[in-house]
């Protein structure tokens, strides 16, 4: 058997053997495989895909080239959630403590902002103190104290992937639904959960343009966790305008406070009470999604849940008198209203532009040593469907750079559309997907 | 532009400019591109292919890595051949003194054994002291002087395609059409010529194994020819059985001897004479293939050939008196004959098993540093559709290796299979293949 014989395999369409696959992941991982044959044999999987076998077999190698988590001895079912990303998608900060606080353990291990979408990670690190690099034994000892923890990667956690996706970002070889799907499960399977929700996002915001790439996604996904004997449910939502009002990393925060506080921020609370719903129902503290989704409204009502975040702030080192006074946050140097050019509704906000423009004002990194400026983003004042008054402020623009503002504020105002008719509101939870196949959803 | 955008570009199958196949290509050489980024190229490329501006321009990029030979302080029509090899493929040998006898330079640089097909390099230097590792400087010399130089790849020629083959070799992107074009004519078109014939093989011996696989990589072949403005003729020939009797480097040596010396080997002087004629044609010592096909004939008969060939091994160093008397030659420690298990007429001889079956006798390479054992191989006695008795000699091996001799001969013996219907003849030289496209072979 040689690396050669093993990309030609695959270049010719088929399907590789668990030991061949060992073969080439641990080949790669020891650096008995150099690069140049790893990069080879990516771009013949990216043309000829894998079976399902090969993507769980995929998988289960690069799982094992690192710990996989024990949460053993903390009693209950432990769930977790993914989302693909998306702009303005801060859910995992209300959700995790909303299902923490129902009683179901969340064991997080989340990422950074990626091209036009936010991270977890750089959100929760917008609050001063707040520490995502912890051990393995911290993340254990939080999760079994809080019944929450959310952390970033570490060395220990896949590390076959970690130098797969550091390869792939460089050689066009990312847009891949097996590699994509081994590159996901390999890490939330390391994590120590039970069950899975994915957030699985698609529209001009998304990474999967199209519903049919979601759902294959998904059906991906799904598939391997089920293979690994882990309850997974994908969720297909909509991505085609950002969630909730506001993008960048403390304003982010922020708004997640608020919704945990109570405020209806109706799209954002929609998302968290179905994934928090199912959530709760995987974790058996609900026997059907709808009363999953009663039992979230419960402890954001009673304030468990902004409790739950409070705990879990203060126990990664975060300063919690930021989250119950933002007032003290410091504020960007620069600010600059957008305003409505014409009357009528808005009929779109296009995500992608208001994504990277977000990063051009601080909230994002153009290459990966950039550092991230917490207080930059953008609040949008409008949504799909709202009426807009001609030089009715639609979103405000925040930043330190001085040179960005002219330009950002007209990007904005271009991505944010308006037309004389109401537009038709598109369900922003698409299909569900589970062992069964997608479908449409309905709680 | 970067490599990874340009990866991209390619494996979503758009056509790379000039501007960016010069930034990959002269990236790589330079180093500034890592392999793992051009072989994930290269298998974009495997893919989707390269329009013919696109390999023209690959060509000319590799080409000009290195030195374009000028040739022309040297009266006439510079014409060489390039075979894709196969299986007893002693072509070069009788074909380069015949058409340099004719008054037509013939400029040869070849290369050494591939696989289960031999090559060039490696059958002249069987001949003892022939130095086939010549610089530029002397090539030239030679080329004045002789009218006629077969030198190997130097150093000099081609360096994008020695790094570039080298990543090929060990990441499953060597069947590749516009990539095999690239690398061939690139090496071709630097050593001088004015003008090419190409014997793209096909067939269980060749690489290219159906007819229109052969058509595809010939007109591809014509096509970067005629674009660098040298006329181009190829003929895409059958490799279904090996060529002539004799299979090994010095064994080869002999027949193509005889075969200078007015032994009518009846494949091979077919293919010479075929090849050889349109060879002066294009060097303007005849009008039509037939009148370059006669000019042929008569250098042969008349000793003309001959003398070239022996006044080429004695200008690069080799010993003319073993060309001159070859049972002066060592033999091999090992000889047996293979005889018919029944009678009948010979319906197939397996040339990939008999080319494969040469390499374990000792007359090619499994690695890149073994040592060739000059005199082992196979010599046929009998060819497709010839009659048989049950007993009778039909090939004979020559080794050094003890080990190997019981295993070969068993499979040289199921190599050649004799049925009890004597089989049509298909014909040797099946297509002509020019700036207008492919046509059926007729003189």
């Amino acid at each position: 058997m040689t690396a050669n014989e093993l990309i030609r395999k695959k270049r010719d369409g088929g399907e590789l053997s668990s030991e061949e696959l060992q073969f080439v992941i641990d080949g790669f991982v020891k650096g008995k495989i150099p690069e140049y044959q790893m990069s080879a044999f990516l771009m013949a999987a990216y043309f000829r895909g894998m079976a399902p076998g090969e993507t769980s077999t995929f998988t289960k190698l690069m799982l094992h080239s690192g710990e996989v988590v024990d949460l053993s001895a903390i009693p209950g079912v432990k769930v977790d959630k993914h989302s693909t990303g998306g702009v303005g998608d801060k859910i995992s900060l209300p959700l995790a403590p909303i299902v923490a606080a129902c009683g179901v353990p969340v064991p997080m291990i989340s990422g950074r902002g990626l091209g036009h979408t936010g991270g977890t990670l750089d959100k929760l690190e917008s609050i001063p103190g707040f520490r995502t690099s912890l051990t393995i034994a911290e993340y254990k000892k939080i999760a079994a104290e809080v019944g929450l923890v959310m952390i970033g990667q570490t060395k220990e956690i896949a590390p076959a992937d970690k130098k797969m996706y550091a390869l792939r970002d460089v050689t066009a070889t990312v847009e891949c639904i097996p590699l994509i799907a081994g590159s996901i499960m390999s890490k939330k399977l390391a994590e120590g959960i039970d069950a899975l929700v994915l957030d699985v996002k698609t529209g001009r915001g998304a990474f999967m343009q199209t519903h049919e790439q979601a759902v294959k996604l998904a059906t991906t996904l799904v598939g391997i966790g089920n293979s690994f004997g882990k309850e997974t449910i994908g969720f297909i939502t909509d991505m085609n305008q950002p969630l909730g009002y506001a993008i960048g990393n403390w304003l982010e925060v922020v708004e997640s406070v608020e919704c945990l506080r109570g405020r209806d921020v109706q799209d954002v609370m929609e998302v968290t009470l179905v994934l928090g719903g199912m959530m709760v129902k995987l974790g058996k503290k609900a026997s059907t999604l709808r009363e999953g989704m009663d039992r979230c409204k419960e402890v954001v009502a009673n304030g468990k849940a902004y409790e739950k975040f409070l705990q879990l702030v203060k126990r990664q080192g975060g300063d919690i008198t930021f989250v119950e006074h933002p007032e003290k946050y410091p504020r960007s140097k620069y600010s600059e209203d957008i305003t409505a050019s014409s009357e009528g509704f808005i009929t779109s906000i296009d995500p992608l532009e208001i994504g990277l423009t977000s990063i051009v004002l601080g909230a994002g990194r153009t290459k990966i040593d950039d550092v991230i400026d917490p207080k930059a983003g953008i609040i949008l004042r409008k949504k799909i469907g709202d009426p807009v008054a001609k030089g009715e402020k639609i979103a405000t623009l925040y930043t330190d750079d001085k040179n960005v503002v002219g330009s950002s504020a007209e990007r904005i105002k271009n991505a944010i559309v308006a037309g004389s008719a109401k537009p038709v509101r598109s369900p922003l939870i698409i299909s569900q997907v589970d062992k069964n196949g997608a479908a449409p959803f309905k709680v």
